[in-house]
Order: C-alpha cells, then sequence, then structure tokens
C-alpha cells in the first residue's frame, strides 16, 4: 500500500511511481498545496483535469477551523473536501513556527496563538499525529521544529536534536493508532468500501514520514539522516527546512551533498518548494516529491508560469493581444481564454482570472514533472534541463 | 435565425423554443448575467454544465471596460467570453440611470460619469446600438430611459416617450449597419465560419429587440405597447422598469393586466428579474425570458436557493451537515459537497465557496424554468405552481 519504485534514472534523477491507499502517484510530482482543505479558487475537478495526483492540507489550519471533530464527522477529509485521490497532510510544524505572535517552545511541544481567535493553543507530536489520523491522509508527516534560513550550529543542532526527540514520539503514537484500529476494526468492513468509511480506510492504511532538518548545516544534516534512517523503517522522506529564506545556491548546494547519502528506495519529498527553476534544479539532485502555494498564490497575483519564464497578465502590452498565456498549454485556460481577455479579467477584479491564472500554473506545474518523466525515461535529463532553463530564465521578467 | 415557436400553452404560461444565430433557447428560460463579460465566479464551462442556454452581457461595462474595440480586436464578444451559446446585450439604458453621481438626460442621448475613471461619457441611441453591433451579440437591446419603481404619471410618460423616439433611432441605426454589412461583406466569407468572423457573423444576424416602459401606469404601458408594435415587425419585446423598487403585487398585476395586450407571438423578456417566486408568478402571467445578477450575487454571500426556501450558508446549524445544500440537484456542488463543507469554505473565506453557491443557485433557476417547461407541457402549470409555492414559501428564510 506505500511501495515506492523507480523505473528509471538519468544521473541522480528519478522517474518512479508511489502507491498510495487512494491511488498511484508518477514522479517526479508537483502537489498543490490545499491549505484549508481546499486549492484556493480551484474545484477537486479541476484538479483532476490538471492531472494532480497528490494534494497537501494544512494540519494546522484544519485544527484550528472547523476542527479535526468537524472534519471526521464529515467523513474524513477526503469526503470533505470532495478529492478521491492520495492526500498528504502537513503536521502543523512548519505553519506553528511561522506564525505572527506568541509561541513557546519546550520539549514537550508548542503552545502558540490561533490565527483565527487569537486563543492559545498546544501542540505537541503526539497531537499532531492523532489530528492527522483524524483527518486520514494517505501520508501523515512527523511533528518538526523549523529554524530560518540562516540559523546560526547551535540553533540549528539544537531544533533537529528536538526533531528527532519528537520523530520518536509521532512514531510510537502513530503505531499505537493504527494498533488500536487494526484490533477494533475488522478489515471487511472496511474493504467494502462504504462511503462513510473512506476517511477510516485511509486511516488504517496511513503512513508517517519523517522530516530532516538541520539548517543549512550539511554535517548536521548528515548525522540527523543517519539517526532518523536507524530508528526504524520508513516509507518515505522529507527535506524541511530549505526554501526558508537562504539563498537558492545553498538549497541546490545542500540538496547536491545529501543525495548520495539518501537511501535511493525511498521516495525524498522537498517540502515548501517551489518555483519552476527549483523543481528542475531539485529532480536533478535525486527529488521525487514538491509542495508550493507558488501556482495558486503567484496566479491570484496575476503571475503565470510559462516556458518563455513569468508573464504578468496585468501588463497593458497584453490589452489586445488575442494569443493564448501560454501556446503549449492544454489547460481551460489556454485552450479557451486570450491574454486580453485574462488581463481585462484582472484589471475589472473579476473572481473568474484568480481561478484562471491558477489553474494554468497548477497545470504548468504538474505538466513539467510530466516533461522530466519522459526525459529521466529517455535518459536525457541533463540535455532536458539544460535547454528548459536556457529558454526559461532568458526573458523570464514577473 | 431569429424564430420563436409555442410547443404548448397552460392558463398564460408557454412553453417554446427561441432559435438564434447561436443555438436555440428553450423556453421560459433564465439567462445569467455576465455582467463585465463574465459570470461571477464562474466559467463558460460550468455555464454549460448547468445548462444555460443565453447569457446577458452589459453593454454600458464592457463600454467602459475594456472598450468595444478591445472586444472586437479579441473577436466579438462569443469569442473574448469563450461562449459560444447564444448572448444578448443590454443597451446601457438600465446602468446609466441607475448609476451613482453626475448624469444629464436629454432628447440627444444621456451624458453620464464612468464609473471606473471619472470621466465624462455620452451615450446616444446610435451610440448604444453601434457598440452592441460591434459586441455582436445575438439580440441587442434598445436604448431606453428608466425611472424609478414609484415615478408618478409625467415623469414615466416623459420616459416612455423619449424611450419610443430613442427606439426608432436604434432601430434606423440598426438597419443602416446591417445593410453597410451585408454590402460588404460577401455572405461567403461569413458562412465559411472561420474563427474570426465568429463574432462578425452573430452581428450580420444580430436582432434587435424594443423595451416597454411606462413605470406603473397601464394605461402607458398600454399605450406604449400600441406604438411600438405599430412602429415595425419585432422578433420579441421586452418589458422593463420593473422590479426597480415597486412592491411586488403591482409587479404581477401589471403583468398580468399586460399580458393579453401582447401578441402571443412574440417572446417575451421580463428584464432583471429575478428570485424563484418572481419567475414562477411571471411565467403563470405568460413571459418566456428573464435575467438577474440575484443568483450569483446572492451565492457570493452565503444564501442559496432550495426548494424548501433560501438557506444561509454561514448559518452554525450547518456546521456538521453532512448533507448536500439540495438533495434534488444535480449541480456539482450537490453532488459533490456537504453543507458542513460548504460552511467551511465560506467561514474561511475561501474563493470556491463563491464559486460553488453561484453554481449551485444558476442551476437552480435553470432547472426551476425545466421543471416549469414541464408542467406547461402536461397542462398543470397552475397546480404545479400552486404545490411549489407551499413548499418554497413555507420555509424559506434567508
Amino acid at each position: 500500500m506505500h511501495e515506492f519504485a523507480i523505473h528509471a534514472t538519468s544521473g541522480a534523477a528519478r522517474a518512479g511511481a508511489l502507491t498510495l491507499p487512494h491511488g498511484t502517484v508518477d514522479t517526479p510530482a508537483f502537489m498543490p498545496v490545499g491549505t484549508q482543505g481546499t486549492v484556493r479558487a480551484l474545484s477537486p475537478e479541476d484538479l483532476r483535469r490538471a492531472g494532480a495526483t497528490l494534494v497537501l492540507a494544512n494540519t494546522y489550519h484544519l485544527h484550528v477551523r472547523p476542527g479535526e471533530q468537524v472534519v471526521a464527522k464529515l467523513g474524513a477529509l477526503h469526503r470533505f473536501m470532495g478529492w478521491d485521490r492520495p492526500l498528504l497532510t502537513d503536521s502543523g510544524g512548519f505553519q506553528v513556527f511561522s506564525l505572527e505572535g506568541f509561541r513557546r517552545v519546550d520539549d514537550d511541544g508548542v503552545e502558540f496563538q490561533s490565527h483565527v481567535d487569537g486563543g492559545r493553543r498546544t501542540l505537541t507530536p503526539e497531537r499532531a499525529t492523532e489530528i492527522q489520523w483524524i483527518l486520514g491522509a494517505d501520508i501523515a508527516m512527523a511533528f518538526d521544529h523549523v529554524v530560518p534560513g540562516g540559523a546560526d550550529e547551535p540553533t540549528a543542532r539544537d531544533a533537529m536534536e528536538r526533531t528527532l526527540r519528537w520523530l520518536e514520539r509521532c512514531a510510537k503514537r502513530h503505531a499505537e493508532l493504527k494498533a488500536s484500529h487494526d484490533a477494533t476494526m475488522p478489515r471487511s468492513t472496511v474493504e467494502a468500501g462504504h462511503s462513510l468509511q473512506r476517511g477510516v480506510m485511509a486511516s488504517w492504511n496511513q503512513t508517517l514520514w519523517p522530516i530532516l532538518q538541520g539548517g543549512t548545516h550539511l554535517e548536521l544534516r548528515a548525522e540527523g539522516l543517519r539517526r532518523i534512517l536507524d530508528l526504524r523503517d520508513w516509507t518515505g522522506l522529507a527535506i524541511g527546512g530549505l526554501s526558508v529564506g537562504e539563498p537558492k545556491a545553498v538549497m541546490y548546494a545542500m540538496l547536491e551533498a545529501l543525495e548520495p547519502r539518501l537511501p535511493p528506495a525511498l521516495p525524498r519529498y522537498l517540502m515548501g518548494v517551489g518555483f519552476p527553476e527549483d523543481l528542475v534544479a531539485a529532480v536533478e539532485r535525486g527529488v521525487d516529491l514538491f509542495d508550493c502555494v507558488a501556482p495558486t498564490r503567484n496566479g491570484r497575483n496575476g503571475s503565470a508560469f510559462t516556458p518563455d519564464g513569468p508573464v504578468n497578465i496585468r501588463n497593458a502590452e497584453h490589452r489586445e493581444d488575442p494569443r493564448p498565456l501560454d501556446a503549449s498549454c492544454d489547460c481551460e485556460t489556454c485552450t479557451t481564454f486570450s491574454r486580453g481577455y485574462l488581463r481585462h479579467l484582472f484589471v475589472a477584479e473579476e473572481l473568474l482570472g484568480l481561478r484562471l491564472l491558477s489553474l494554468h500554473n497548477v497545470r504548468y506545474l504538474i505538466r513539467l514533472a510530466e516533461e522530466m518523466r519522459v526525459a529521466i525515461r529517455r535518459s536525457a535529463f541533463g540535455q532536458w534541463a539544460d535547454a528548459w532553463r536556457r529558454r526559461y530564465l532568458r526573458s523570464g521578467s514577473a
């Protein structure tokens, strides 16, 4: 149920398939972010037509609103958000460490202030694991302590050590939940696939992935990796704490240095990345999975990814332009509407504009991942990436 | 190309079909409003799946932004907004008379202030006709002078007389445009159906409908109607200046009194109406076509039409409700999502909520029209309407 098979490699780049309870994800893959149980401005049907196979939802946001118990009463996360393909939930770690306002960290967990009602709440490794179990995504993430990109070695070590201690507690709680569930729930009920049981089925099969921290300190990352792998067998591995303010070159160098140390058999998920050029660079350095709000957030700001670099659709030059946003794209936006019309929607502040650019950007990253899979299978990833960069970086100006 | 056939009647209610250059519209029909060349929050594909056959766009709004010349350069209105079925444009009359701020009316036309840039602009019957010709909808509307619902007889007479003088000028200009177009454009080019010619094809076949004014004064309306019908043959007739502040009973009484005077062979379009109960009451009084922003505006406010009356999805009672908004509805919203999820989208201020409720409300009114057609064909409209009202009005509370 949580199998990962590598079908082809080209340099460090890998093309494979990750099998999850709700379906198979061809990798490299980009997962759109559905922060509050919805990928902003897009419907599940939009996402299916855009080729999305895996969607991320944020545990922190769903915990504070509407609350995991409400989601459970509405049939768990898949049914709640109308998404029948694989789901991944983050642990809330990244969010509680990026929130404005009050935050107190100790070894037990994190006390923080809800951005919705200002109330004080606490997340611990156990709570984060329980919430994710109740939400019922295919993949749950361990609760981690994230530090800013420029954190010095002692700060980064402290957070990494805490993240490792928390990982043990997450894994213990996850195993307990699984064991108690296995004991109380006859398989036949679950396998009957009754619609109300879908979320339950996901939890029953839910897997937990660890997150590697260590800031920009390679020796910390290498040590953290060894200790994670010593702890037990995992079905996947996330790299956290990158793309959090450090220069891009530092992130690329870190991925390059880590790659030979990563067990080939595990899918590698680079959290919070990214922009098209980051996806290409990270796949080149052996990464398999990505998530980022960039396609939807930039889309709502009128910025669209194209093979020739980003385009700002608000610019006056598009006023009477009958061409599609991206002539090579097969999304509804590009096959139906002109740049002139899309500009009109943004200038006139029409909701449809936010949706059409978000849809295109999500499809763009999913197609980019598809193209990378093809290049890897042709054993020609390096040449493909060079050609892609020559075109994308030549003229881009968002 | 502009044929109207009545297939069945039940009392004053009529079921028919209006054939237009871009397709056939079964009547009674509700047309969603695409004010700025987009039905707010919905895509053309959403509208097709909701069963929309005719969409309205606002001449005033498209004239001030992006301008009809930009729309023309982007292939005219159908191509601009990605809608290949029939379109109707209003004349701008209603808008310029509802605008805040400066307005000066004389017999030539109306000088007004653009809501976009504050600049002074003038609309005359000729300009309103030319703009609509350039936009290229299947049906254009004559430029009219609208007065508030409570206007006294002299005010309403003055506006009606002006509207009649303007109607002659609209009809003259429309005939000139048609003649000059017929002289310069060989039919073969048009009929070749080259995509860039689509908008042109629509204009070539565009028809112009008069608007009956006269406020709440029946003798004025009756006189206006006679004079409109004496002027020339028309392919349809709009009733304007109702649902503009007068009590609903007054509108219903006016429709009832007008009905025997209306030529049966013309489709009757009641402008700016309306809410479900208004559609039912107006069909009962012989009306065929409707437009209104209510389904999308109310949808964006969280108010949904259902057979049991309006539902405000923000209400706390929906928090854990696994039921669909409307169990009898076949729209994407009702077949995919629970009330609990829809409430979450509104409480969390997610864009998808605006779209899902707009989609449902549009589908609701289109299905309501479908149901009315069925009842008319069964010669049982009266009983159907009574049963519908008993259910809708019993529990409704938005």
